[in-house]
């Protein structure tokens, strides 16, 4: 059995029996059951995940995928590709908002190459040369890679996660992106997973304007009819019209969930990795947490698919993880008022009035 | 002149000229022009109110004020009216959510009695005496409290505003309420100063049922009819129809907006405690960060009425400052970003294609 295959495998529902705990200790403390919304059913999501109450958050790490995109010869990013590059630089060099914000939370920065266009010459402990190819194939003329390039890029995500596990240690692991003109595969990963059309799924990334955005959807147009990709073969839809940061996403997505450990998804691009990852193995899907939704239109829709919430919506578009990162904090605070907050019992507080 | 005459005399527009250097540092920062979304606005803002690109946070202070109100005869809320005092010994000795919050985030915790009808007997370095009365009257049969009495309420949060500030000095504030039947007047204040129809501000507080809804909608119908709150006249509308804490977070507000200090609010008590403070100084506005949309029925009201837009929105609807305490974080990575990023320059990344 091949790794991506076992790794399927492996994973498993949510520990419902924790999940209950939970939900029961919840109830108990000192507050309207309910009234702290979203954080309570996130400290429930942990506790499923983990199989315990208290699930360690020591181990911070956030994954940069990064992958150059031969549609870009279409002109469909306002950014020249070689910016991929710089800002892998730019990452190893700790400029970066996902610098900034990983420093925040105390987490860990890997910057993975897995399709830059060009050679990374990086001698750093957090960085990873997976290069599969220098970038896709210009999907609106063919497919942006082989199925077994594909599969490759989803292997290499799961390996780094395992990596990470083995080498530091593995609580909380946050997914990002680097690779101008991403969107337009994420966009075309969309349309065809969700089913909805071209121009509802396809925005403006980093800033196109009106003329240049409806050219973007008739390249994504032009994609699908060409591969004609078939929506319910994940490694195909990767293969035809995905990248290889893409696959990056999705692997490590399956391999933190076949790990039992929580991953925060970034925006529009960690998304359409998670289509794909979800698509592979369905109850990837609960070991998700939504750390925002994206200015770019489209993300609805795709977090709509997968049935999942955003904790933040905050108009960002940026990628790189910031999303996943300015997140994590409410992670952390979850898990503390899961445990640490006082029981009515315990502070002398009484509870709801019997008759009302 | 008064304490709040002062005050109010004292707060002047923000710093529109760091607001301008804060937005060109913005656009020079190695991401897309405004690819940060509300972290952008956030870090231009608190440049304005502070005068400086590199506010510090280091002392981070939550205040959470206490009341009862007399309006709780009339059966508005589920919980009894005696928790209001019981809370307020669960935050002394650490067990509530806002404890737990404030210390992720290195917060300190202050708990003033503005107004609780038990007395409390805490010997508390944090904890402060300014009980004004012990619990408002019923405003459904006559006014909460005396003219006098609301004046006192503003200028105890401005007070404690400045002591904390002079003792253990105030980078950012938060604000925070306890009050058993809080909702009522919060609600109140909302349907007098926004003009909306009660039924539209009033929501289930703590947790009450369909028929419960009704009649906290018909108390507060009764509430405006017994009372006629001039709308034009903020401290007409806390004696009549307030709160002690709702008008002791008003004062917090001012305190802070005349020192320059950000102010983060909480959810619906401490905007309708907003709505009083922004009557009596408009410009206080833009001192304010709203921390999250509560679940309450009424906030969406009262934020669109104060052109406030929320940073979090995760159905949070317990109080105590709890959804200010959650966004501080947001605050710290707005700072962050605009300090420690690297420019296009620095990083020696490209930035727009000029032809696009």
């Amino acid at each position: 059995m091949s790794l991506l295959e076992t790794t399927v495998q492996t994973i498993k529902p949510l520990d419902s029996a924790a999940v209950a705990e939970a939900q029961a200790r919840q109830n108990q403390l000192t507050k309207p059951p309910g009234s702290l919304g979203h954080l309570e059913h996130l400290s429930c999501q942990l506790a499923g995940i983990t199989g315990r109450l208290d699930p360690p958050l020591a181990q911070k790490h956030i994954v940069v995928m990064a992958g150059d995109h031969g549609v870009t010869a279409e002109g469909v990013s306002v950014y020249p590709a070689a910016v991929t590059q710089q800002m892998v630089y730019n990452f190893l060099s700790g400029g970066a908002a996902i610098n900034i914000l990983a420093r925040q939370i105390g987490a860990t920065v890997t910057v993975v190459d897995m399709g830059v266009s060009g050679f990374i010459a990086a001698d750093h402990p957090r960085f990873l040369d997976r290069k599969i190819a220098p970038g896709t194939q210009n999907m609106a003329v063919g497919p942006a890679m082989s199925r077994q390039q594909a599969e490759r890029a989803v292997e290499t995500g799961i390996k780094v996660v395992d990596d990470l596990a083995e080498t530091d240690g593995l609580d909380l692991l946050m997914t990002g992106d680097m690779g101008i003109g991403n969107t337009t595969p994420s966009a075309t990963i969309a349309a065809v997973i969700t089913g909805r059309a071209p121009a509802d799924v396809t925005g403006r990334g980093t800033g196109l304007n009106d003329t240049a955005l409806q050219h973007k959807i008739a390249v994504v147009k032009q994609t699908i009819a060409m591969n004609r990709p078939d929506p319910t073969d994940p490694l195909d839809v990767l293969a035809k019209v995905g990248g290889f940061e893409i696959g990056g996403i999705a692997g490590l997505i399956l391999g933190a969930a076949a790990r039992r450990v929580p991953v925060i998804i970034d925006g529009f691009i960690s998304t359409a990795g998670a289509l794909i990852a979800v698509g592979l193995a369905s109850q990837a899907k609960d070991y998700l947490i939504t750390g925002h939704r994206s200015a770019e239109l489209g993300h609805r829709a795709m977090l709509a698919h997968l049935g999942l919430s955003p904790l933040l919506d905050l108009d960002l578009r940026l990628g790189e993880g910031t999303g996943a990162a300015l997140a994590a904090n409410l992670v952390e605070a979850a898990v503390r008022i899961l445990n640490d907050m006082a029981t009515f019992a315990e502070a002398g507080v009484s509870s709801k009035e019997e008759d009302d």
